[in-house]
């Protein structure tokens, strides 16, 4: 328990205005990614450990929902932030902005970036939180290097600048029966058809670090400073060991970010989604296989990944797996191969 | 961990019919009101023991999903049951029906109840699982009331056709701060005006029934053989008393819910969405006050709670609550009064 402070104690909102705030996209969206203290955190030490790079210079915050990305901009230091967003969250990161004094310091626009005016022909540093689920779910990457190909100075910083998709293999049998198997048999029926349903969409999750029973691979490279849209597509093959011999249901991916920073005077910044990592919105992503394998202590798993994005909506991706399970070879029961296909819609 | 079944192991789908089940609106929402036992296993039972009264009856099921209460009402030996539903997940629908061989017996129509032509004139039994959080909201209780009001014979029977509104006071002074002094200070930056937006938001969530600080009171009776849709918006007044000394911080509110029973050889089920009860997925209600109160054990609140749907959009609700607290009466510093406007949209 705690007493209550006057902030709240205020009058009573006419269900005109109600609805009028009641309308920001998403406003819990936006609470969940503020309290994501991996993610936000990761941004203000990104920024206010580097304030040297951040001194003086124009920055240009792309999808800036309610603006706090372009707030640790401003304290860092920089001449001028310009905060762009599509959203009408950006009404409340005016006023945000201005109730922290820092109207003068941070331009908000809204809009879709290729439309909006920006008051500088070039920015200096480009910061934006564009990930999504599987990083490019969703994501606004597309925008981001959208923003550096026509506004970012030759050799100016995008924070941040590298992502990696990595994965492993995991024993998750409790939760494949769950998500599943539960579908064999619903009240007495039979309601399998929902299985093809839940095998194709990947289960965004958190998944505990004991599930994981291989190493990890990184299957994507990502370097925003020279990343083309075209390079996003990927299909890697991947060779996964086991650390401890145990079944394997499923395969988990996650992703890693890194910030630029100053060698000098600055700390480096990076952080992890993955199961072994303190817990962020973006979860990790799962994709079971249509097969169980039975993986002993440093066998391997061969197989490959495709991810690119759906024809129809390129926010949306088709994901490919493959995987060759050879055990110990020829005659080896245990030996299974296979693919699936999912999609992140 | 388990083994893996046949069930799965089938060739993977193309991404063209992946990308047609996934158009499949909400599966997760059907997915979670399947697993809802509490909800889905009350419906059995209300069905499943009471048999008699489904024997050669014809039924329909109003927004039917993927046709569970359907099967329960041919599994109890109703002659015909007709199973209307707008969304595409009535395709899911028809396949599982099929699957499980009641094709027969089920008659899905897609399409609006409004609009759908019935194969009967009239039908002996409703069932419907129309209720939202709240009770109300997003509630499809006007198709049902339209669907009796067409369709129903002379004393035909609703599944359910009693529900009740209920609320009591509760502490919740932690989560208060999480969810509402939160934005005092975010990042060290004031976040103030996402308050109005945190405190016009009733907060769907599961409350605790240790939190809970005085007695329950009923502010709404539906009889749903017999109410019209403009009897649904209701002004009540309350008294509440605790049953402890407490801070008191938010009105909880839940709803609880009745199923016609045969007196003969049948069985009355009902079950309850508060916080006393299992879970759901309906959880529970809250409205935060704007103010604190401090009561005493054996002390009464009285107030008012309002409910009615928006002029705008007649699925969302308008919500007001009105407190006065007197404490010892004339004199005590504890003695407050408010009023506070909410919104479920």
């Amino acid at each position: 328990m705690s007493g209550d402070s006057s902030a709240t104690d205020k009058a009573t909102l006419p269900f005109s205005e109600q609805h009028y705030f009641s309308s920001y996209d998403h406003f819990g969206i936006h609470e969940e990614m503020l309290k994501d203290t991996v993610r936000t955190l990761s941004y203000r030490n990104a920024i206010m450990k580097n304030k040297d790079l951040f001194k003086d210079k124009v920055v240009l915050d792309v999808g800036c929902g309610t603006g706090i990305l372009s707030m640790f901009a401003a304290k860092a230091g920089a001449k001028h932030v310009i905060a762009v967003d599509m959203s009408n969250i950006i009404e409340m990161g005016q006023k945000i902005v201005d109730l922290n004094g820092l109207g003068d310091k941070i331009t908000l626009l809204r809009g879709k970036l290729e439309d909006v005016v920006l008051p500088y022909k070039k920015v200096d540093i480009i910061i934006s939180e564009w990930m999504g689920y599987f990083l490019l779910y969703e994501s606004m990457l597309d925008t981001v290097l959208y923003a550096r190909d026509h506004y970012l100075v030759e050799g100016g910083l995008i924070f941040p600048d590298k992502a990696s998709i990595k994965l492993a293999l995991i024993e998750d049998g409790n939760y494949k029966d769950e998500k599943i198997h539960y579908w064999e048999n619903v009240y007495g029926f039979d309601y399998s058809p929902f299985i093809d349903i839940a095998m194709a969409e990947p289960l965004v999750d958190i998944v505990d670090n004991n599930s994981v029973v291989t190493n990890a691979v990184t299957v994507s490279e990502i370097d925003i400073n020279t990343v083309k849209i075209s390079d996003l597509p990927f299909e890697t093959p991947f060779k996964l060991k086991a650390f401890r011999s145990d079944l394997v249901h499923a395969v988990v991916a996650w992703f890693d970010i890194d910030f630029p920073f100053d060698s000098k005077n600055g700390e480096k910044v990076t952080f992890s989604t993955g199961p072994h990592a303190h817990y962020t919105h973006w979860k990790q992503t799962v994709f079971y296989l249509n097969q169980v394998l039975d993986v002993k202590k440093d066998e391997v798993v061969e197989g490959m990944i495709a991810s690119r994005p759906n024809a129809q909506n390129p926010r949306e991706l088709d994901l490919e797996i493959q995987w060759d399970f050879k055990a110990q070879g020829e005659g080896d029961s245990r030996a299974q191969a296979g693919k699936h296909n999912y999609f992140l819609r």
